[in-house]
């Protein structure tokens, strides 16, 4: 048991395999004096506590778990957000449509509300069988009761908790490290995963900003005039997407603009970036014969084609600098800022499946599996780098990661789309150190449509995923008729965009509140978007909530789905306000927002600043805001006052916080960023 | 590459595991002389074409695959019945809810249109890439157009056919053996298969007869009553389930009769048996601390419980000493025929897993992977041997079966209920030499039941599975009202009571020719039920054709579902006969079968023997035969004609086949078992 910062140590177990998560290049340096800075802890077992064997198919390890436990993590899961008591196999893919542990971004990094995390160092696709599965040898305390049913529900429902261990499963692999992050709370664990993976992103102000996503087919000029369109109407829009048509060959990609669409790339590129888009290119990593680099990194690639593409060992030095060095040259130094990393997952089950096997042998060694779990960080890791190298600090989307990921500026999405599902993505995916958007694609109804824009309103990130549909889709959402340019009543049309506008606006108007969130989550590990069960994992009445989440040091927010009325649920202990009017509930609160409005409750004793909604961020721009104080004894926001745009806060020797109080009084080195404009006491 | 048999060559890669499926107890000794008489025939391929590699993870092949063929096999599979171009992992689960290979018996052996079959010796969870995935160094033939799509189903749909490779991807060993099978046909390519594993099971007469399994919660006299009743309404039943009440305790089971239920068992038994009922008893392996043997079992058992119950390593004489005898003491010897071995998969991934992991370790070396894979023909052959011992001919349900079980007289069944997977599950069995059964549980109305009834009359297995309910079906459907006797109006029950009675009846009509079918299964190797792919490889509108198929010789049947009222099918080459009408089709065939009627087409030129339906079979009773006759030049029927009841067929010298022709003549030896009383002409 080697301890390696306060509360987290490593424990060596056989002979762990070379390519785990942790000896990668995407791996930054821990954040070292936050570490230090978090309160001390014990661990809740010692190394002499956990079994580990191995056998022909891989290594097994047993660790302690109490029938109290809960267990969390696991990466991102939209199916599922407690574990306990399930199996989870953490195998990459992009159709999780069943509650097994698949994910676009499964992380072998587990939490248990008894205040300590376990990250396994694998990049095997293990299994964790979350206190399911009695050792023989165990007292029995899954006895059944013996009865009869006469059902199937009845029959396999849960009996009494067992006291069975956390069992993960290992394939192939003959040792692993673990590393475990001790508390005292939950929150501290999940704090020290984050610190030791080197911090959380901390995206620039404008990858917090709207993001919309033009139609597939799009050439410059429908691009330019969708660009003047949203100006035009002031719907806020910081990104600007550009979708397979700008290849002039996509599936798989050859990173060429398409002549015939796009003529002057960079005229585009020039008139969208001084009318205040980034524009972010959708890519993936298979590279068509017509990619200029496709000869110098075809000996760098797997052994099996996707889409007639290579896939790129991205381990490999060679293989980053042809993808890296290309991409840099020919696009984020003319003006590209961000990218849209597609289907690095793996989909091997759907009707077509696409993808590498897991059997897959690379040059540098790696076989398919490990690499189809490392594949979205290795490859997030050359974008980033590629961005850098232009001077641009970044924020894509992406959708696949793993353990480590936290400190890469990119947001997960999967094509997969129900509500319900987006909504609890975002409440799994701190307990792993990831960010993930519930964005928007389509809906089936105005209703559909203004829940689904609200949902993200406190969310990691604001999209509009426009790609199916050329009209914008406050102007008619059924798919078949935008494409035929059959639209709404005027009225109609101009209801559904204020709704828009609205919901748009609000995102603009937390921009200074999420950025500090984002900050903490930089600097403190705190992940900006949190369960319930994470900062209050005593109360079991809150264990279970996976349609709601804490967003940043003040917020609740309960994102409403279509067809939805009216909500009661349980509060976290203490007093929390109803954001517009003040209201004040504890112990549970019924919702009953109108079409337009969000649910949000606030921490009692907050302010939280509001800026005047921008439709686009400018580089170091001041905010306006105005403070909305709850309670009698108001706690100071904090804000984050870098310049919002630049590296400058990676290398700065004191990082950029400051408070603003109740009273509008900024702190020292807020002011050039930040200006108080009015307090509303609510 | 080493020819065993005729046709059949085992070829060696590498090191090949211990514990592989050729490798186990059950697997029976094949019918040479039935492989010799099989028409020769050339493999597709030699061994030098076949690569293999070995990696940390496992091992892999590489087989040659061509654009033309399609790929069948791989199991049990409800979502799908051809593979071609898809990946299926063979991993044993309960809860196949997607399209993934995961089945209740996956089997790792697939058949080409091409004619020829490959059964790869692993019990590992393998998956197979069924050529979907081009190496890096193959000719481009996976080329996307490049157009940019709108949709995602536009985005994933199929490109042009590649000439990719059938990929095997084995975790965890080191080599492995594979068993070529050759053709010409694809159909002789599965007898091979078939033959070699021991030939197909051939069932009791009694055991191809209808099946009623009676409420969970019965006692002694409920149970009597319902036989009353059944013989009374003149319902067809020569077996008799009853469910998990009889054990004292269940889940996990103790195998000893619940004095509270069933205070007097060999009564019980005994009475059932005056009144023709053979007894099926439900249990699981997992076995209960109060089963009398739990002492004798737990050293012999795995390392993780189920249920608080022993897994018992059945690799292990000692294991199924202490199983099997118990069982021959207690149940077969004093009148228990037949069992119902549930649970025997595995289900990882529902709201309350159960079953133990797949890294549990058994006394044997066996690891839980390869126990899951080979559970149920370990069980099977267990439970087999414990009813040889009481001189019984069984014949029982399973839900886990693998390579190798075609001579286990034992059929499939699935607690997941959609009926078109129901159906597509006959046709798919075949590929893999498995009995699957589309049983009845419940309904959503009068229509869906009779359909579903229909469904099974030319299936495996004819099962009214009613635990759920204490009342028969046709009293009234809805369980909460059946449960609370609240039953249809007269005419209604007696409406639907008829129409039950007249699809078991149909059932018992076909029971020669069923029996015949299963008898060619035994000693020629060919499936009762094959999907139209299996005969007509050669006709492309046949090979997706998953919602009928070819029951014997003769038949070809299309069983409807709710809701469906008419249905254009493709037809085989050649005539094809309504089989109530007589009215010829070739090329396809509209149907519009009324709500009592089950659409049956018969091969141009065929005697179909139609015995007068009996209530209940007896051991070598005399069918009374009527005679149809299609078409102008009818080849004779083939019948069997052992007593249907021992196990003389086994050690007889010649095979008791005889013929029937359309004249009524029936062949030496058949008089006994058969007589004729009409000849129908169609």
């Amino acid at each position: 048991m080697e301890q390696i910062f306060p509360g987290v140590v490593r424990l060596t177990f056989g002979t762990p395999e070379t390519d785990t998560p942790s000896r990668q290049i995407y791996v930054k340096p821990p954040r070292a004096e936050a570490l230090a800075a978090l309160p001390p802890a014990e661990f809740p077992f010692g190394a002499e506590s956990i079994r580990f064997r191995t056998a022909a198919r891989g290594c097994r390890l047993e660790l302690p778990l109490t029938p109290a436990e809960d267990v969390y993590g696991l990466g991102l899961n939209l199916k599922r957000l407690r574990h306990t008591g399930k199996k989870r196999t953490l195998r990459v893919n992009s159709d999780p449509a069943t509650d097994t542990g698949d994910s676009h971004a499964p992380c072998p990094v587990y939490f248990s509300t008894a205040g300590y995390g376990v990250l396994v160092d694998t990049a095997r696709y293990a299994s964790f069988y979350c206190g399911g599965n009695e050792l023989l040898n165990a007292e029995a305390k899954q006895e059944t009761d013996g009865k009869i049913r006469l059902t199937e529900a009845e029959l396999y429902a849960a009996g009494a908790r067992s006291s069975a261990p956390m069992v993960i499963d290992i394939p192939a692999a003959r040792g692993v490290d673990l590393y475990l992050f001790a508390g005292p709370t939950l929150l501290d664990a999940v704090r020290r995963y984050v610190l030791y993976s080197g911090g959380g992103a901390l995206p620039p102000e404008w990858g917090l900003g709207c993001h919309y996503r033009a139609c597939g087919t799009f050439n410059e000029e429908q691009v330019l005039a969708l660009a003047r369109e949203l100006r035009e109407k002031h719907i806020p829009c910081d990104i600007l997407g550009l979708e397979p048509g700008w290849h002039t060959h996509a599936y798989s990609c050859s990173f060429v603009w398409s002549k015939e669409r796009f003529p002057e790339p960079e005229k585009l590129l020039q008139e969208l970036q001084e009318n205040h888009f980034r524009v972010n290119l959708w890519e993936h990593a298979f590279t068509h014969p017509e990619a200029p680099f496709h000869g110098e990194l075809k000996p760098y690639s797997g052994d099996f084609k996707v889409w007639n593409g290579l896939v790129p060992d991205f381990t490999l030095g060679e293989a980053r600098k042809a993808f890296g060095e290309y991409h840099a040259e020919q696009l984020t130094r003319r003006g590209v800022s961000s990218f849209k990393l597609d289907e690095c997952d793996n989909s091997d089950f759907i009707s077509t499946p696409w993808s590498f096997p897991e059997c897959s042998e690379f040059p540098s060694g790696h076989d398919g599996e490990t690499m189809h779990s490392m594949f979205g960080c290795l490859y997030m890791e050359v974008i980033d780098r590629a961005c850098r190298e232009a001077g641009i600090r970044t924020c894509g989307l992406v959708r696949c990661a793993h353990a480590f990921a936290a400190p890469q500026p990119f947001v997960l999405y999967s094509d997969l789309y129900d509500h319900a599902e987006f909504i609890r993505g975002v409440t799994t995916c701190g307990f792993s150190g990831l960010l993930w958007t519930p964005e928007f694609r389509h809906a089936t109804s105005p209703e559909d449509y203004i829940r689904r824009l609200q949902a993200m309103v406190l969310s990691p990130a604001m999209l509009l995923n426009i790609w199916m549909m050329p009209n914008p889709p406050w102007r008619q959402l059924v798919r078949e008729r935008n494409v035929e340019n059959e639209f709404y009543p005027p009225e109609e049309q101009e209801r559904l965009e204020t709704l828009t506008r609205e919901a748009l606006e609000l995102r603009m108007r937390f921009l200074p509140y999420l950025y500090a969130a984002f900050a903490a989550y930089h600097f403190e590990g705190t992940p900006p978007c949190r369960a319930l069960a994470m900062d209050f994992p005593e109360d079991k009445r809150l264990r279970e909530v996976d349609y709601a989440w804490l967003a940043g040091e003040r917020l609740l927010v309960v994102p409403f789905r279509a067809g939805m009325s009216e909500l009661t649920m349980p509060l976290p202990p203490g007093v929390w306000c109803d954001f517009r009017t003040g209201e004040r509930h504890s112990g549970e609160v019924t919702l009953k927002p109108e079409l337009g409005e969000l649910p949000i409750l606030v921490r009692e004793n907050s302010v939280i600043p509001l800026a005047d909604p921008v439709e686009f961020v400018e580089n170091g721009m001041q905010y306006q805001l105005t403070l909305r104080v709850y309670g009698s004894a108001p706690e100071p926001a904090r804000l984050f006052a870098d310049d919002g745009w630049s590296f400058d806060y990676e290398d700065a020797a004191v990082p950029a916080w400051g408070t603003v109080d109740a009273d509008g009084t900024l702190s020292a080195g807020l002011g050039k960023r930040y200006s108080v404009k009015a307090v509303e006491r609510l």
